[in-house]
């Protein structure tokens, strides 16, 4: 794996490097971590590589890593730069035969976003985004359960993720995350849908198997001076004829990262908590409540729950192991391609270009929507 | 007290009977349970009411106790009908110099709740809507808080109540209750907005002190055959600029009466939840979270919440106890004007006839936001 | 009801008449407030008692009522004293033909016990134990699975009640019942033991229908010059072969109130926390955990809970209604037995004075083990 | 990293590697997985372990690697098998100049730990041993909190240590753990106080500062025809004077790892759940309650929780984090002493051998005062 910005002090690009080495299928091998060389070469130090497989740019890493024996040259590029430099990294690694596992959103903006579909399209190559919180194991239960039909047909689903950290004004701290979050010409048209809204639709949309069909938007840029949402609240309609709400809020003071969850079907709901993830809770009509556990011991999981769990239950799995999940099943893949084998269907379980595109147009849509003076916004791609 | 309505099996009948006396300062003297005598006369013999003080109409009911002698008659009225059935009662007790306690929401619709107003001002007597969420101790603690400023200007409010209870056709069992709130001719315009949704719209509102201004709505009638919304979804917006959502619904299939909310403001915010209700969570930035109890050696309380609790921290105190705290406040109001003094300023703290008219403004407000193109619905009352 | 103690500030008294009125099937006709008969005269008023029932003594109580004619007179006596104060009334109000009902533990210590047990025994009367916290729906629910043989042959019982209210040195304060339960005088032997170890010991017994039959106690006075245990840590042994663990504390700082059990037999386990009394945890051998909760709606309930439970799940219950349950089973039982007809089987669930003397003999035994140098202690009443 | 044991399918094995390579530290050169050759292999080629780098024993592997020039030779050994071959692997490999890291218990007996210490003291070399619960964030910031004086003198400590996996009789199934967990000949005089007893002693003794002074312990082998204890209840007294309660079981049905402590002393107490292992609950006299958590960016923790915490608040850290805790904090150690420096205090806080001697002379306590007549067991090394 080489890896493209996740320079030392980042906090995405260290998440990047533990979920990809935690299960010994990955090994870091080069990087560009930083546009500033001197950054680079630190931080490259700091990981234990050898200088000469520590690059000033991006640009640099794909073609000289290009040019070293098959065998010696990364298997691909890790991408964990802010929002607008997703891209053109993206597609230069996949112009060069290497495959590519990208941060989320995918892009800067959806046009964007729909290019590199094509790039991945053309190229045959493995493509994933890490849309981290599918990777969870009691996610994965919760999407097995509502595909088998458990909870009938679904007719309202909630996610929300509330948020503190932009209560105050961190951008004008050295927050450096906060800076580029806030800054249009980094984060895109949005900070609150773009960062963590894409996460909300995509949970939503993994777990049910719906897909949004209309939505109705107030976004609202809380914090004095700044340009982009730091709070929306959006009703949405699927494509099924369910309802529901998505709200997601970088002010939503006091609140850590507590993304959550709760779908209704005819016979029964469920609900997740992205802070107590080992749980998933089950209420079927008429019957005792019902918690399901992560656990390699917990027999009653369904087969993928089960394939992204690592240890008996009791001992917690956290936001690293499901991050994990999605490198693993990224790496297999890759390995069976890379071998000429067909992949184990389990390990194909990972967000991909398509995810990013439908997460980009959320954000275009929710944006639009919310500018908008009709009630019902149509999604549209 | 007198009361009309709540008969035998009646959910809501028992429950005010209840919080009526627990607190030794109310006695059930009167009732005109039910508008068939033969049920009105069975229950009042089974509440071991003397024959001659149960009747067989409101109607009796109030003109046979006007007629006896002060001191002997019932002092107030006690209304616990189905929606349509608020005002007949609440106009001709007023009109006849009883106070009334009246079940939420005010009134079949807004109309008829202004008429009412207007009567319960001309009249100078108490009047009382049992929005009994608010008699929490919690609740009130909250309350206090915000105004005290502590979380700072609120951005954003989220209320929610969700409950199951409806997601099957339970109106084609004997289930009396979901009979009449699914009837038009009974319950009003709405299901979920009139039962549930007001509640959180009173919670909401009594909480943060600020109202809404513009709504946005999305109703459903989920449940084959039904006329009446059971399921709802609205943004909200404040007079102060608050953002808001506000959801509730009766097909959430599993949950029970999960109403919540979570407010936050510039610097902390609090989360409060109906199904635990003696904790009150409270996050101010960059501290430990803190949680709040409800207890009557909590010292660190507020003057009101200490007033609204009975017992020490640890014995749960639930939702009679909440519902006992408006009757009692009711009671205690009742008797200082009547005998002449000013009430004490703790025992006003109960919801009014104002209230009300907020109540059913919300309901109207958002059955037409709901049926509107527009996106933002103005307010009205 | 003629109550005995339970004054103006007493703690107990209130919760007591609280609890008795709740469901209509109780009033309070005359009273023996204190010991202090301006007090006493004090305290009826503000319960609006006439000052014809407010008597000065319980003496005078029982003596009075006794002249009143049947129907007039109290039906039963309702004794709220410190412990010491627990028979002296119990005894005289049998032997004048008066049921009671008796706040616990007992008596000031076994012997005394044994001695009134005789005179219930003999009295053919009905006597009642607050042993409040077997009113609970979740705890009747919880015995009849055990006994119902669902979790399998118990092998580990675990009962724990931390309260931290005695951390400091109330009883200098004018904490009225720090000061009595740390006064031998008034307490007997024991402090912690005797307020919460015979509840903690109560509802392991009653859940399980294990009776103790061997312990091993480490008592001990925390707290500057205090004579009596305010903490106890005791190994249990029960007469099936089971093992279990009892603490029970008062210097637990911070704590509230927060008894809970934990059963394990060979097929799964439960557990049940006083501070959340709704739910009951139950955790089968390789299935998911369960959540049974209170409500008059949950038809998977059994009959028992279904019969102590008032209103739908999800408006919490709480201690003055399990405490209500007590009132009410003794109410109907003294009812139906005054009417000469055969209580029912529902109504009989109640604590009696055969609990009080296993309560007893459990302090007893605990102080006597904790002076011991004997490792197991066998437990004599 | 050379591992000793952990071959495929070995839980424990699997954790120690995940462990030990999360945070790019540590990289896994060598092992010898089983004392069956073919299978060392096996689990070698599954972990990309270059073939020579395979052995078919430790004894092999310590002779071999001590043979290559060093920087190629690995830097410590990792031990992972079951407790009886604990010490034979660290002997071997700290006689020849291996730094070690050692699963717990210690050893197979307390003579055999002591034996060990002075080797390691002799060896001057780095030995830590995997009490992995003291590597949680919120396990340190409690441990300063009481060191700090913060609850004052402590009076009360609360282990538990509930599990259920060994309900039934699992030994007899193919569970490989099961299997020794409970054979006197792998596992000792203990499995119950063996495996996880010695967890809670070691938590409640770290985190209190305190040590074990008396204890009174029942100690029993539930399920047919076991011969080691599978459930044990035991009375603490501390140095200071403080009580407590340790209990700890295999037979808790339906429990998963459920890991907890309660500390109580003069001013607050604390609560930490491993189960919930990012919360730490704070109870202060006379305060509201305060949950205290683990993330990068609560700048009200201590300098020891922050060093532990990768993420910030709300994505959730678990079991394998603070696993990762004692293997980063050991190789860091490791490698300041390599490199001639002295570690950072910081890097220096993981268990060590004087830990795993308490550790074993807690079970051999534990296990003769369960047989012994005499009610105070001297805690004695």
């Amino acid at each position: 794996m080489g890896m493209v910005g996740g320079g030392i002090g980042a906090f995405i690009g260290a998440v990047h490097r533990m979920a990809a080495v935690l299960d010994g299928q990955i090994e870091l091998v080069c990087g560009a971590f930083s546009s500033n060389p001197e950054k680079s070469k630190a931080s490259g130090a700091e990981l234990y590589l050898p200088e000469d497989r520590v690059y000033g740019s991006f640009e640099e890493m794909i073609q000289k890593e290009k040019e070293l024996p098959e065998g010696e040259r990364m298997d691909f590029v890790s991408i964990v730069t802010p929002n607008h430099l997703h891209v053109p990294p993206a597609k230069m690694a996949l112009e060069n035969g290497f495959s590519v596992i990208c941060d989320k959103p995918l892009a800067y903006n959806l046009k964007e976003a729909k290019e590199l579909k094509e790039i991945v399209d053309k190229s045959g190559l493995t493509f994933a985004l890490t849309h981290n919180y599918t990777g969870y194991p009691m996610v994965k239960e919760g999407r097995d359960m509502i595909k088998s039909g458990k909870l009938g047909k679904i007719r309202k689903v909630v996610v929300e993720y509330p948020q503190g950290w932009l209560s105050t004004l961190q951008e004008n701290s050295d927050n450096k995350q906060a800076s580029w979050r806030v800054d249009p010409k980094k984060a895109g048209i949005s900070s609150a849908m773009g960062d963590i809204g894409t996460h909300a639709e995509n949970l939503a949309e993994f777990m049910t198997g719906l897909k949004i069909s209309e939505l109705c938007a107030d976004l609202t840029a809380f914090g004095e001076g700044r340009q982009l949402d730091t709070d929306g609240n959006i009703l949405l309609r699927f494509d099924n004829g369910a309802r529901g709400v998505l709200h997601a809020s970088q002010i939503s003071a006091g609140e850590e990262n507590n993304l959550k969850i709760f779908v209704y079907g005819e016979k029964g709901g469920l609900e997740w908590h992205q802070m107590e993830p080992n749980s998933l809770i089950v209420r079927m009509l008429d019957l005792p409540m019902q918690v399901y556990r992560t656990g390699a011991d917990r027999a009653y999981l369904g087969k993928s729950a089960m394939a992204h769990t690592r240890i008996p239950a009791g001992h917690p799995e956290g936001y690293l192991e499901a991050f994990a999940n999605i490198y693993r099943n990224f790496a297999m893949t890759l390995r069976a391609r890379m071998e000429g084998k067909e992949p184990d269907p389990q390990y194909l379980d990972f967000p991909t270009v398509d995810d990013g595109i439908r997460g980009m147009a959320f954000i275009e849509n929710a944006v639009a929507s919310s500018k908008s003076d009709e009630k019902w916004y149509k999604f549209t791609i």
